[in-house]
Formats: C-alpha cells, structure tokens, sequence
C-alpha cells in the first residue's frame, strides 16, 4: 500500500479525495491536515464518511515525511508554500490548486495577482491530463491537476486540435454546478440569487482561460484563440462545456467520429460514442463527448464531467495512480449515478 | 394619494414593498431608508426597479415626518427602537419585523433572546392577519405584519379553530423557499448545501412557533397545542404548509367545506376551492387552502402563500390599505405567475 | 376598450396571455377558445387566474367575429388554418405560433417539415419585435410573434448588427427554463432527466436557427452566419442568451455602450445599462442586455428575457397595442420579481 | 459467484441494480429481461453503465434458470405473475415490486386496486428490512423489498415504537425526489409544474401508508395509528422523513439517544449520531436518523435515505447477501456523495 496525506482536507475537494482515497485498494490515507480543525474527526466536517474515515485532522503533515504521495489541496498562493518542502523529501506530489498549471511565471502573475514563488518546480511540474499527458506524467514527481472548466473542455477539443482540424477561434461556453464555486457561502451561490438563475460570472477573466489557452497550444503550436465564459447553473455536481469550433478543413460526422474514437482508443475515463449527459457522469471520473454540426463547418463539441471527480479529485488520483506506476484506473472503476 | 416611507428597504421584502407600491395607485412612496446604502439609488439594489422607484436611499426619514404611512422592514430588534418615534408623530405604521407580534413580552423574551424595549406600544398594536382581525386592523396606529410562515399555517387552521374542531395538538410541517432567509449569505442558503437538499432547521425552536401558538389560541382560548417544523426546500419562492389535526367531532369532507367557504366568504385573497399550488400564488398576495382525510378523523390540511407577498410585502399593503380607510385589495390585484 | 380573442388558450402561452390581459386597462378579453375544453372555466386549466378570469373555453370564436384583436396561440401548422379567415373578417391578428415568421416558404418547409398554406398573408404579415420594427408593425394587420430564443438573442444583437460592427459569425448559446418547451409532459421535461442537468437539444437544428438570421439578416443585409445552440437548464421561467461576435472594426467598452443606449434610447422595455439576470425579468416584459470583452476583438453579450412574457405573451401585448393605437406599453408597465 | 438475474431491468430501479452489481464482488449479474427492448444493449438504454455492463436485455430469463438470486423490478401486478415459477425452480426472489409486501391479502385488494394471484408464497415472503427482519431475511426464498418511503420512515421510528414509546398517531411527512417516480413522463413530474414547487400526492390514500403501518405494527401489535403524506421536492434523488410523534412516557434527549444507539448497535447502515442530511446518503446504502424535542412530549424524527439505493436497489442487493450467505455489507461498502 502506498501511503498518502491531504493537506488541506476540510474543502469539497479535500472531502472528495477521502472519500475516493478510502476505498483505494493501494493507496492507503494516513493524514489529513487543515489549519482550520486541528485535531477534529473528519467525519465531523465531512459527515457522509463516518465508517470510512475515522482518522482526525492533524494541523501539518508527520515529521518524519514518510509519505509516498501528497495530495494539496489548499487554496492557489498556499500551495506553492508548502510544495517546495514536500518535494525535498523526495515525495510525489499532486497540487489541485492553480499553482503549477500555468507554466509561464508572468502569464500566473497577470491571472492570479500574485507573484509565483516557485519557479524552479514550476518548470519541471506535468499539466495532469492523463488521456493527454500520460508519459510524461508517469516521470514526473510534480503533478498540477488541472482546472475542472479546463479539464472538461480540453478533453473535448485536442483531438480536433491534435488533427489541425481547427481554424483560429475556439468559443467554450460553459454551464457548472455550484460545487465548483467551493465551501464558503458567497453573494454568487446564495439560493435566492442563484437557484433559479443562470449566472455567467468573471466573463472575460476567469482563469482558466490560458489554461485552457495553455493546453490547446501545447498541441497545436498555439493556432488558436481561446474565448472562455463559465456559467453558474442550480444544479450541485457537474459541468458542461459546449465549445465552438471552424473546421480548418472539410470533414464529415464520420471523419470525426474516427478522430475521437481513435484519439481515444484505449482512454478508460473517455466515452466518445455519447450523448453527453451530466447525471451519466456524476459520481464518476469519466468525461463524455459528443458533437454536431451546426452548417458550413461549424462544430458544436459537447462534454460532460463530475467537477469534483474528473474535474478535480477523480483526476488527482488518476494522476497519482500513474505516478506511483498503478494500474490508471485503480479506485476509479466504478460508474456515474445515472438518475 | 397617501405618503408613504420605507425604513430599512435594501433587503429583500424592503424590495418588495418598493415593487408593490411602485404600482399602487392611492398610495406613492416618498422615502425608502437604508443605513448601508444612504444616497445610493434604490434601483441600484433592486435592479429590477429601474424605471419604477428612481429615488435614492435616504439614510433616515425627513425631519417633517409627513407620511400617512411608514413600513418598517428592519430586524428584529431594531424596530422597537425606531418605532416609538414615529408613532409620537401620528403616523400609523405597518411593522414586517418579529418585534410587535408577540403580545407577551415574556414570550417575546424566551424567544427572541432580548428584552422589549417598547412594551407599551406593544400592547395596543395588532396583529395583522386582514382576513381575521380586520376590525380591528382598521382601527391601529400600529399593525405587526405577521410571519410568512405564521401567515401560512394560521389561514390554513383558522376555520377549525373557529369551529372548535381540532382537537389537542396540531402538527405543521412546513416547506419553504430560500427567499424566505433573507439577502444575507450563509451556510444554510449555499446552493451546494440547499441546492439538492431539503433541511428542517430550528426543529423544535423556531420563532414562528409560539405566533402560530398566540394567533390560534386568540380564536379558541388555547385549546390546542402547535408543534412547528419548518424546512428549506430548493425553490426560491413559496410556502407549502402540511397542517396535521385531529377532529374533535365528526365531520364529512363537505362539512369542512362548508366552514371553510363560510369562513372565507368575502376574502378576496383566500382560495379555499383549491389544491394549493405554490406558482399558482407566487407573484401574488393570494392564499390556497385545501385539504384531505387521512383515516380516523384526521384531516390534512395544505396552504400556500408566496412568503414575500402575502407572508410578508403584499399582506404589509393589505393591512396599510385597510389603516388608511383604502379597499383593501388595492393595489394587489393581481393573479399569480401560474408557471 | 378593444375587444380581443385567444384562439388556443389552454397552453402556457395562452394562460399567460389571459394572465396579462386580464389586468389590460384598454383590451377586454371576452372569449379563449380550446378545442381540448369547451365549456370548461377558463380558471380549472389556469387555477392561478381563478377570480381574474372567470369566462369558459369557447370551442370556437364567436360568429360575429367582432374582435378587435386575436391572439393566435395554437401550435404551427394550426395556425395558418385559422387565420385567414380572421384576417378576411378584417380583424387584426397576432400569431403566437411559428406559422408566419420565416417570410420565405421554402425555409419555412425545410425547417418546419411541412408545405406553408398560406403564402398570401404570409407575404404581408410583419415580424414583430417593436423596439425594431415598430413602424410596420403599428400598419400590419398580421404580426408574427418572435420565437422566445429569437427575440432574446436580436435585441441583443441587433445594435452591433444595425452598425455593421459583426464580423462572419455569431455564436448563440442558449439557456432556457422549461416551461418553453409547454404544457406536455416528455422525456426531455422529466424531472428524473431534467431537473439536475443541463441538456443542448437540437444541436444545429433548431427552428429558432433562421429566425434569428433572418431577423439580423434584415438589418444587415446578411452579413454574419448564426450558430445557434439551446439548452435546457432546470429553473421554470426565463432565458440567458450568451452571444459571441468578434468585431469587425476596433471599438472600446464606451463605444459599444454608446451604440447601445443610442438603439434602444426610448424603448421602454430594454436595459442597456444592466448586469443581466433572469430574476430581474421574470414575470415582467423586460429584456436586459449586458456584454463584456474577452481578448482581441471578442465580445460577449448577455440578453436575459422572461420566455412566457418579452419571450411570448407580453410582446404579443405589446405589438397588439401597436396595431390598436393604443401606447406600447399599456397593461405591460410592472416589474420583474427580482427574487 | 453467486449468479444473478434481474426481471423487468429498463425502469431506473433496473439501472440502478445493474450499477450496484456490476461492482458486487460476490454476486455475478449474468441476464437483464427487458419486454420492451430485447436485444438491446443495456448501456443504451442506462448509458452510464457503459464498460460496465455490456450484456444485452434478454426477453426473459434463461430456461435452464440457473440462477442463485433473482431481482424482480417489474410493476406491481407484474411481479406475481412470473415470481411463482422462479420459485418453483428452488432460485430465492428479492421482489423490488409492491406485491409481496402487505401480508394481508384484503389490505392488498384495497389499496392496489386488484386481487392478490399468489397468497401461497405471499404468506411465506418475509418483508425486507434486513435491520429489522435480519434472522428472516436470512432464511427465506422469497423476500419483498420495502418501499421508499416505508423504509425512511420505518427505520427512524422502530426502536421508539420497540421500546413502547409512542403514543397514539404518528404523522410520516415525507418529501422524495423525483426519481421515487420512475422513468415514465407524466404531469406530475413534468418541470415547469414541479420544478420550483413542492406538491403533496396521494394524501390520505398512498400505498405506502398500509405497508409502514404493517411494518410498525409488527413490532408493537398496532398500538398507533400511521398518518403519511408524501411530497415530491425539486430534487432527484433522496427523501426525507419528518415523522412526527408524542411520547407515551417521560424521556429526554439522552434517553431516547440510549435507545437509538443501542437499536442499531451493529448495524453497519445506519448512522444515529447524525443530522439527517439528503447529500450525505445520496449514492450509499445509508439512512440517517436525528430527532429533536418540540415541547411537552413532542418528538420530531428525521430521517434520510437515497430512495433509489436504500429505498430500491440496495437494500435489495443487501437483502440478497443476506439470503445467500454473504456478509450483509458485501457490494454497498460505499459513502454518500456528501456534496
């Protein structure tokens, strides 16, 4: 069994992670750390794991830093306060805040407000895609876990971009439920305002436009701009991206099915012969996919994914599965709600 | 046309008064207050109002006092400390807060946590329910604008009461939109928590139990005990009261429907030839009123009010119209949105 | 005071039309007609209307035909049946069904599946979104009512058109509540399916599709191509349109404002100055329409409208009072509910 | 392995089996009958079982009925026609439908509306709530899986009406989410009518009322008196119970504690220690149980189960470990979503 710790474990995706981590047949939680409840049972915060989580919050991780793999899952900022240290113990990280996606220091700057504060292991961190980024990700001892907007929509796209299928603007408009937004109550997902609403929020400004920017281009050299514009929707768990695309080139419905099913052939987590469904992924890592055409070469991309799971905690185990040299799928194997 | 002033008006049922008045045509809002937001245009808060209510917030009402009428929409707590002023100006007063409704300051105490500091004006005020204590409303300087929940419950049980038909306890279980917690934020009003959720709260402690209690036990001498639980359902507007009693005596379906009709003969604003719908009064200051046997005698009975209308705005113009020697209806006829 | 008809009037559409015009200071409703419910109270399909609208379906219009106004609302394909004959009666009509929006019969069939039977008054009748085309409308004695996506997505859109300021395309996405898709229950309305999801239907082949190009076409001469996605999102009432144009010439945050408070300077019921939100219009006939920038030339722009009143029954009021002389705005000049 | 069928597997309850088995350890699901869609793969008809079960909708099960356990999901009415001969063959029946549940043949006639055509095994079938009914469940063929609501209702109230503690009536006020109400569209669940509503059904006369009663009584020889009214909320899955109760002796908050924890002292699926939270069980085998004083007697229990798992499927895969020998948790060893 290998041994893990969550640093910042009070959240939704701390919360999520154990609730992933406890059934784990080779990973086995042995920390859990928050600042906010030192020494309180974690089942006290996250109730919905009484019986499978009975370890208590400790402040910070054992001093003797036996871990094989460190979850952090602090807000951006804290993060790459306390990687540095980690890293030094030789430890396998994976960092589920925003800290080391972007992997220009300036570009972090002008979207996060704040200076990056660790360079060094910005450069030598792995964006976490797994269906993407696989090899390089089974190398690395740093993994950022991607964005949950940036996760649901790059998978939707890079084939068509891996293809050069796309002609310069790419549209993401995206729908996500409120869980998304975290634990702290806000003006944004207060019920009166938001449940019976459709709330496009940071139009223009969200950060994950040049993450989602920064992936695309990793694939295709940077031929395309990235328009991005977040929704909130009453629902809790799940996000759906329909993304718009130009085909740079003629292509029929069935060229494009042979471009995602061959894209992803053997990806366990991507259903490409789908409609996608938002309760067909809730509760599960997987991300649907679907399209249509919408006349002259337009190409509607459609994609599901549970945020907590795929779009972030699902993932980070996903990532840490290969990083520990795990069979991807282990923990993960198991299907979305449905209904 | 009568002079009226808002104080406190930047919360939600503060918008509310402010929507229905923008509309009504004998009486025309001079000041809205707002300790927050003095100078700030109301249609800045309320967007919904722009090119309907174009002043300002004022932080206090003008020195000459000239209303007819002021609505006080501040906490509890805070009326009582305003209140008596305007009243020493002849002014008549319609209060939304808890401070005037229960006539016991004990009770108000053991409830409410603090002590009344305005015991005199107290006494005299009324407590608003137009459709039970008109007579008696026509004649205050000060009305206590009864609960949303209070509202609910007391219209659905009234008829039996009056009957002497229930017999010892009564059960109301009540559901609620969110709209109902107010403009402020919390843990209990965040979509991820109330979203997909339905919570009871204050099991056993909610304020509204002994207003229910005093409302009933001013129409049958306090023969029946209320038990309240009220819960937070996933929609933004509405009320659904399930009232349980018992009957004291045996009566048919059509028997209750005679009391019910009897009761409610000439209020405009009660339904009871109705399966109560919550749109079906959302948008509007109507009541529906139905009911179902259970077996033995016992009777379900079912209400709706929308929570910032009749339980709450649109009974506080109610009530004004009738202190004003107004038709009571004025200004609030219209049906609710249906869909 | 005119005297007006509702062919069709058991559906939302027709209940939200006797909603309104219940409450109409200058039109008297005096028949509804369903095929469905002859003699029955208008008030057992509508309860919500019970005490406003106390008539019963009529199985057809009455043979004086001495209307002033119908309103159409049956589906398309019933409509071109009836209303030729009303329009021989020389009574002004405005349809509420498809029926005479798409001007060119050939678009008509390809889209709506079936032959257009009456290519006559389908030639004069006027497409009617007054804030555009309010000098043919107040001459027409046929107005089509807009489709609720179409109406949001060109008010809009229609200034930046209007200015030649769109380049090639524009992308529509929409979010609409379900009580656009009507009274009968199906798959995709069910709430096990709905009412946690986010759902894009007919993805590329919507009939909305060339409504909204032919209504910008109209403007511009056919300059851009629409792309036109809508979803399902799980709230009752209300649209979100999320529009994106890439410009074709350089303007500033401040230009575009200025081309949009110059457009709509006297149009009562669009706020140009507005964060858009659904609470804010529903229940009213209000469109509110915001935009913001997202790199190069992109520009986002959100329109918000209530699908049942700006969206359907309430601009099927205002272009009646249009055709009647009677000033745009009357029996329509309330507030959304905000909350 | 255990060799498993499920009878009548397209319904959400089917799915839901099928999603729970396919991840069973001890049980093998080898046929899925579907009347409607023989031949078809199961992952289309629930496409989120896709990779997970792969076989296709047999017409009926195989005529060799090899099978250790069959799951019957087909409507009542349907389920007695073909468990008869299952049973026959020596295979055990877990029956999802309500035909086994309510012993009395009569009861059944009245409140199903047809006569019972199989009181021989009616007789013999144990009544499913492997908490209550443990040693039973173990040794029977034919074991009828409770209700929903009777399940929610019943696990809050056994120990108080085992200890004697309940006087008289019980009122059940019970609110479900809508996917209690199966997969076919109808009025009620269609969302412009549910979607921002909370709509008591079936008052006074729903099924469920005879089989808690049952179910109480079995404990207590019929001291009390069940009054149940369900409501449907604008959520999918989950219910809530809030049943209310009046004690027949003194006790306090620590003493009817004592009884709920010494009731469920090893009953892995039942959490005392608990605010009853919908989230916190959705996804999981679960109920959990809070209750709270409302003054003089009054006691207000809370009780939450997924209705799809510990109302449906769950419960019936872990009374089928139960009758085949397995560990009672084998299969259901998951958490809740909590969020």
């Amino acid at each position: 069994m290998a041994k893990a710790a969550i640093v910042g474990g009070s959240g939704f995706t701390g919360g999520e992670l154990a609730r992933i981590l406890c059934r784990h047949p080779k990973i086995s939680l042995s920390t859990i750390t928050s600042r906010q409840h030192p020494g309180v049972k974690v089942s006290k915060v996250h109730p919905y794991l009484q019986g499978f989580v009975d370890i208590r919050f400790d402040e910070k991780l054992n001093g003797r830093m036996d871990y094989d793999i460190v979850f952090v899952a602090t807000p951006y900022g804290a993060s790459m306060d306390v990687i540095p240290d980690i890293l030094k113990n030789g430890i396998k990280v994976v960092d589920l805040s925003g800290d080391y996606r972007l992997k220009d220091p300036n570009i972090y700057r002008k979207w996060y407000g704040i200076d990056h504060k660790d360079p060094k292991n910005l450069l030598t961190s792995t964006y976490g895609i797994p269906e993407l980024f696989k090899n390089d990700i089974v190398e690395s001892q740093l993994v950022a876990n991607p964005g949950c907007y940036p996760t649901c929509a790059v998978l939707a796209l890079a084939p068509l971009v891996a293809e050069g299928l796309i002609e310069s603007r790419v549209i993401v408009d995206a729908k996500s439920g409120t869980s998304g937004a975290g634990m702290e109550p806000t003006k944004l997902t207060h019920h009166p305002n938001c449940g019976a609403n459709v709330i496009p929020y940071k139009v223009g400004s969200h950060r994950h436009t040049p993450e989602i920017q920064m992936a695309l281009d990793m694939m295709s050299g940077g031929a395309s701009e990235v328009v991005f514009t977040p929704h909130l929707v009453p629902i809790v768990r799940g996000i759906l991206c329909t993304s718009y695309v130009h085909l740079a080139k003629s292509a029929s419905h069935d060229d494009l099915y042979s471009v995602y099913e061959k894209y992803y052939a053997d990806k366990r987590f991507v259903r490409v012969d789908a409609v996608p469904s938002i309760p067909s992924v809730v509760g599960s890592n997987y991300c649907e996919i679907g399209y249509e055409f919408a006349g002259n070469g337009n190409v509607v991309v459609m994609s599901t994914v549970d945020n907590l799971v795929k779009g972030g905690a699902g993932q980070a185990v996903q990532n840490a599965n290969l990083m520990l040299g795990l069979e991807e799928s282990t923990g993960l194997d198991f299907p979305g709600l449905g209904v």
